[in-house]
């Protein structure tokens, strides 16, 4: 199946398991309408679709790879109505629509992130009791490693720091993306591989695969900001027109940040020959973030 | 042992096992330390001691226990962070100290909070990883369940939404309540029943046990409240003299809400008669919350 066709049918597989999630018979009305507004908001679900495609690969249980990728979609999705809050990035839009705190206020927005946060293991936790499977608690025990202290809130809270006081050098602005984008991707190839029963070498090489395309989504990120931001000006910006965020073009310039791309990229598909023709996916998904317009 | 030198004696091991399990080597410095601020703060560690009291009356496996108690602590210290948060309850003191935006901003705060969050699962799953006990995994399910968006952050939504609109009626507040403080002292003694093999039979009676305490803390919290305003004024105050805030006293007059606390302590000592002698500890936490100066 090409690319987009994936896509479109875990997504559809997603959204429907999401739905059943999100019936949430015991929530009060409000906090119910602020946790699915923001879930329903229509991302990619980018890290979802990692878990089923990694699963699929490995001829995992895909049941349990919809639940675990509905988790990682409901954390990924607390953790942007966090972001967007007025004390860290002061965004009133998401996804093309109000952002999560400009429609049900401040405190109610925090209340939402804390409730699909709390909510995503619960669900996790709930789907597998029955099953009391070691590899899928492993799995939610990844995610749940790769989205708090010493990861994903981890990349924020550094983030955070570095916007109040300048990021200092480069490592930090790795360290940086590595938790704050990486660990959410990683946790979803890892959460994929559990509900099949991966070697080490398997896990090893997904780590490594999954960090390199949450480091390949940064670089292209800041390189299609330059560009837009290019386009709006109608020039091309020198080093110091640009403002004085640290990215991967402020940092090494466009020509160097593409080539860094196509080496990302490159070292990305590496990790995948072991898995042979089966990685097909996660092979085309390198190809969707390096050439991706937006 | 005397209530008193019992809670002491759970404390200290609890705030032992916190320390090992806030070690957090791989977490940035600043997060580490507004994570540590607060839980360090010096509460009274109610809920794990709940946890503690409750695995040990029923021959219980303590270690687990000790690790399910962390968890709760955490994840209730991350409640307290968020709820003194500006745009929640704008608290600038927390058990005598600035509350923790005071000290590391608003952002790193809400950060904080989620880490403590995320980290509470982290660590609960990862020490369970190897027991693969199915009681085990119940237990943290069923603290998930009470933290979340149908227990804790539902009373803390609802709180919110009460604050801006004014409460209702008797049953809102009611449901609050139970929401808001009542799911997390359920939270603790099913998670210490868990720790053994718990009947259905018991599993109810403890549920309905901490259900009453929770009701019990919160009329004695606005007895408490009442009495600490009419001290500071120097007089009786009449119900018009007080706050809109609908309490127990302001909804039925100081004698009743005493007469209901005796009633509700009364209700919840009737739960512990099936666990016999072996409910010491219990018991005195009913009287212990009742007769409270603070």
């Amino acid at each position: 199946m090409d690319i987009k066709a994936q896509l479109a049918a875990y997504g559809e597989a997603i959204n429907d398991k999401l739905d059943e999630a999100m019936l949430l018979p015991n929530v009060p009305q409000l906090l119910k309408r602020a946790m699915r507004y923001s879930l329903e908001a229509g991302g990619k679900r980018i890290r979802p679709c990692l878990v089923l495609g990694t699963s699929e690969m490995l001829e995992g249980d895909r049941e349990a790879a919809l639940v675990l990728g509905c988790g990682l979609e409901m954390i990924h999705t607390y953790s942007l109505i966090h972001d967007d809050l007025p004390c860290i990035d002061n965004d009133d839009m998401r996804r093309g629509r109000p952002s999560n705190h400009k429609v049900f206020g401040e405190g109610q927005a925090v209340f939402a992130g804390d409730a699909l946060l709390t909510y995503a293991f619960e669900w996790m936790l709930g789907q597998g009791i029955e099953k009391n499977d070691r590899n899928y608690y492993r799995a939610v025990l990844e995610i749940a490693r790769r989205a708090g202290a010493g990861g994903m809130v981890a990349g924020q809270s550094l983030d955070l720091e570095a916007e109040q006081n300048g990021i200092a050098d480069e490592r930090a602005l790795y360290a940086i993306h590595d938790r704050k984008t990486a660990d959410m991707l990683i946790a979803a190839v890892l959460a994929g591989a559990y509900t099949a029963n991966p070697t080490g070498e398997q896990l090893r090489s997904l780590e490594s695969y999954a960090s390199g395309i949450g480091l390949l989504f940064q670089i292209t990120d800041d390189i299609l900001d330059h560009e837009g931001d290019e386009a709006l000006m109608g020039k091309t910006l020198g080093k110091d027109e640009k403002s004085n965020k640290l990215t991967f073009v402020s940092l090494y310039g466009l020509e160097k940040a593409k080539t860094l791309a196509e080496e990302t990229a490159r070292q990305a598909a590496q990790q995948l020959l072991p898995f042979g023709e089966r990685a097909g996916f996660l092979h085309d998904m390198i190809d969707l973030i390096k050439d991706r317009k937006n």
